[in-house]
């Protein structure tokens, strides 16, 4: 997102009013607000709530804290991103990914959650001041789809033991992998048949959804279509609401048959600042820079997590309704609702992909249907908390483990290998790093990434050819990285043979050239000039020509096309200059006993 | 260095003769000696020598270590790089950016500077036998000059303070400025008067030697011209031996006028393995994990700037000398000396430009003049130590300062002005990082050139002009960082113009293409196609137009030249497409419930 090229602040004052449209996008749709936008919006604000309430409950589950800090965290980016936000669509709040990063940083402490959701939307929100969001442009696709990957395997295992209903499985993925097979024979009867119908329940109606966007069921009339539409679009509510009802019934009778969420906090979560130290279980007090310097590198990646995940999804259905997002304008928006977040108890939230396809397709017009969403939340928090009690874990695990299996997308690997199997290695990379540690994924893949780029710029491909004089033709750019490898071919192939070579240097590809690759065009020169023989340039960009002029190398050659340079060459060695400009070879200074 | 290509382990098995001889290059000069060499080896290694003992004396100074330790660290290297080198001309021993690097990590400790030489060696070993010495093409010239300059700044500055005879001046680079200046009125005569001396004795010896290079004293006789050339040449031995004998003389007669050297441990040091513990004053053991944690990056640093002064220096000569060296055994021979070094005391190591250049100089043939060096330096060891005794600190001082001053070379900064100003971002990062901490600016420097790389990677030149559709010509290739520009770029000019414009991409200077950037190329044809103008590529290389193809997508339009595709534009859109080959538009696949 290079700005300056937008005119977003070129051609406007820092304070006129299309600068503060820029910062508060509110501005720019609300006075063209319609009626029919607001049928729409309340529509879509209304079926996203459905679906918000029961992930909500569930992603606190992952990020192992008591379920009410799910909806905690669920509503203030409603009302936030009405304001701030530039995509339509998106919708903030907990997500798989995040609730597992909060969880593998915090480790379930709701009072340090909520502290890491306060510094992660500063740190946002002063990314988006600094105009970082460039940053997400050396993340390549590899990385972020072998992190999904990763995630929704993790996440959706994770969810295993609660199907089993199974007690004391430790976090860490192969440890639990470990312990969930070894524990099955405790699995509870009542939550595996709890679990698996739901899932079945939830994997028919995602495949009904899906059956229904194609036109193959013309016999449908419009309103059953609308039905079912309408009922696998809150499959997850509904499935939940079944699953507690059953659970109530059985609990009625005082069979204790489904392991249930069972206590929560009543009632909306209380405004205050986030706590600055935290107390464990034998009383000892925890001071914030304690806890700052626990979160670790976990104050780094989450803030960028949440950021890549966000524009990774307005991007998607930006390109799909045909309109632009501003990452540094959504990397504030997240920003400031974590802040703000952090004052009633939530935890870091970002975009939910599922949330806002269910919001694009229910056709929301402006993101003010956050705000319905997030009144649909505050009732519940209000109103519904003594029915959660009743709420089966193995329901709310069969809900995660639908949301996140679409994001195992083994075609991808394919289409990689396919169109540049070199992208395999980030891409395997990430997804590895990922098991071991969450966080450290996508940070190994981002370096790989990096240095792969960095690697092919070290070792560009420099096609030799023999035509009397050998003719090298460089296949990219030169940068430093690459004059060692340069070097090393010239000697190799030119210069330590025997007898020693000319060579025509075919820069046609070379944009830049730098104060290394100069010093080390000087030493080549050099060593040509010894063995008498020459290194001659040809096609040479205007820009590398003047910094090489500039450079005032002795004995500096260069042609306009190969075959002036090949030419000059095989005819009379050292004798027929005129065909070439050659700069006056200069005394020869020597600085050996600096 | 990349090996592939040299053969080296291509075409031989890996235990032949030739194998060996490239692991141990004296089997491939040795077999040709010549008593000629001998003669020529013997006068090197003893010129060589007699800079070598005071350096080293002077070097302990900067890292903070009783003198001694120099001469230990001295004579290790003389007899492994005999066996291990490359070059005939490098010197391995303590150095002066080795010294201060090593002062910076162990805080002049000497049990833990002998183990930081084991471990350094170790990694430089390893680092040799994973061939890593790629990693250099990485640190570009800008850095190295601005490391070097601040190095010498901060030695040759640390060294006033000895000049001046001042004590009790803090090392930390800022402080010690504050000091030295704040302390002046403590400044002993007979230091002052003695260091100043020494100083301009050894800066007119220089400057006798530097003329003598030219030809422009031709009455001088060859015999004198060869008494002229030994004293300049052996000018820091001269000099300090003259100046311990006027100390020598005022102490005789009970005139403690000169701050001088002190006792110092006698004799040759024993051979036992480095110590893995210490005891530090109050009598606690600081365990070997411990002392490794202290050691924290240094440990990263050390090896690494061993190896790239070594190679720098072997570079210079070889190319002057017109010989090939191979990095990853420079490498495994610095690597070997430190291992053996701390056997022996010996704090880290590696090439010494100074040296390297008088051993060149004097004409030595093979590396065998380092036996010499080390035989002269073990001689020191065993019979000069108490002569030691009476070595002025102001005199080892301005053998310092002189040895450091060529090191700053302001030049440069007007060359990289000239050649490519962009290089003074990280020359100037890395000289002012040096302060800080003298690691730190090479780590900083090495960053910031990397980061540049990057963005250039990021942000292509992309040249747009307007032939009725608006043709975009790439300067440079196409990686993942860039897609998000491109996208960028072609639609603020092309797609939310209105009407929308079509486009040609000249792909010209494109070479590889990845996985990003394709998923961005099909998002932009989808965008195109939406509002019916074209993207047409142009030029691409037949490497990119077989992966284009693989990828299959949807609407994709080529042609061989920029003005076939101008034309087709122009020409009857979407009407006449038998100039282009098109690929055709497959049904749409919808991924929006994913």
């Amino acid at each position: 997102m290079d700005q300056s090229l937008t005119g977003r602040e070129l051609s406007h004052g820092c304070c006129s009013y299309s600068t503060l449209k820029a910062w508060l996008p509110i501005l720019s749709w609300l006075p063209q607000y319609k009626l029919k936008y607001l049928q729409m919006d309340l529509l879509a604000g209304l079926t996203v709530g459905m679906t918000t309430v029961p992930q909500a409950l569930a992603y606190a589950e992952v990020a192992g804290l008591p379920v009410q800090y799910g909806l905690y965290s669920a509503f203030m980016g409603g009302f936030i991103y009405t304001f701030l936000g530039t995509s339509k669509d998106v919708t903030l709040g907990p997500t798989a990914i995040m609730s597992l990063l909060c969880f593998s940083v915090v480790g379930g402490q709701p009072h340090r959650a909520v502290l890491l959701s306060l510094l992660c939307g500063l740190i946002q929100a002063v990314m988006a001041l600094l105009r970082l969001g460039f940053l997400l442009d050396f993340v390549s696709y590899p990385v972020i789809k072998g992190f999904t990957c990763a995630a929704a395997v993790t996440i959706g295992f994770g969810q295993v033991k609660n199907i089993l209903g199974i007690q004391g499985v430790p976090q860490q993925f192969f440890l639990e992998v470990y312990y969930t097979f070894y524990k099955i024979p405790e699995a509870r009867v009542g939550d595996v048949v709890l679990g698996l119908l739901c899932l079945t329940l939830l994997i028919i109606l995602m495949f009904m959804k899906s059956s229904l966007g194609s036109d193959s069921a013309p016999t449908c009339t419009r309103a059953a279509r609308k039905l079912v539409w309408a009922v696998a679009t809150m499959r997850n509510a509904l499935v939940v609401i079944a699953a507690s009802l059953v659970a109530f019934s059985w609990e009625a009778y005082g069979h204790h048959v489904f392991t249930i969420t069972g206590r929560t906090t009543q009632g909306l979560p209380p405004f205050r600042p986030p706590p600055t130290s935290d107390t464990i279980a034998n009383g000892t007090v925890v001071s914030f820079g304690e806890i700052v310097e626990g979160f670790g590198g976990g104050l780094a990646v989450i803030p960028f997590m949440g950021l890549l995940e966000s524009i990774a999804i307005a991007k998607a259905f930006a390109s799909q309704n045909d309109y632009r997002i501003d990452a540094n304008q959504e990397l504030l928006a997240i920003g400031v609702t974590n802040i703000m977040g952090s004052f009633v108890s939530a935890y870091p939230i970002t975009g939910s992909f599922g949330r806002t396809a269910v919001n694009s397709q229910t056709g929301v017009c402006t993101p003010a249907g956050g705000i319905i969403t997030s009144v649909i939340v505050l009732l519940s928090l209000a109103f519904l908390m003594p029915a959660f009690y009743y709420i089966p874990k193995a329901s709310l695990a069969a809900v995660i483990i639908c949301a996140v299996a679409p994001m195992v997308d083994y075609h991808v690997v394919v289409k990689m290998w396919k169109i540049y199997k070199l992208d395999l290695l980030p891409f395997a990379v990430t997804f590895l790093m990922s098991f071991w540690e969450v966080q450290y994924g996508i940070i190994g893949g981002v370096a790989v990434s990096g240095v792969l780029l960095l690697y092919r710029m070290a070792r560009p491909q420099i096609k030799i050819s023999d035509h009397g004089a050998l003719l090298m033709e460089l296949n990219s750019g030169l940068s430093f990285p690459a004059t060692e490898y340069l070097s090393h071919v010239m000697h190799t192939q030119a210069l330590q043979v025997s007898p020693p070579r000319s060579v025509v240097l075919d820069c046609h590809h070379v944009s830049i050239i730098d104060y290394t690759v100069i010093s080390e065009l000087r030493d080549l020169l050099r060593q040509f000039n010894l063995r008498e023989v020459q290194l001659v340039f040809s096609r040479l960009q205007p820009s590398v020509l003047k910094v090489l002029l500039a450079a005032d190398l002795q004995g500096l050659r260069f042609t306009n096309s190969v075959e002036e340079a090949l030419q000059m060459e095989l005819g009379n060695l050292f004798t027929d200059y005129n065909q070439t400009r050659q700069i006056p070879v200069q005394s020869c200074r020597s600085n050996t006993d600096e």
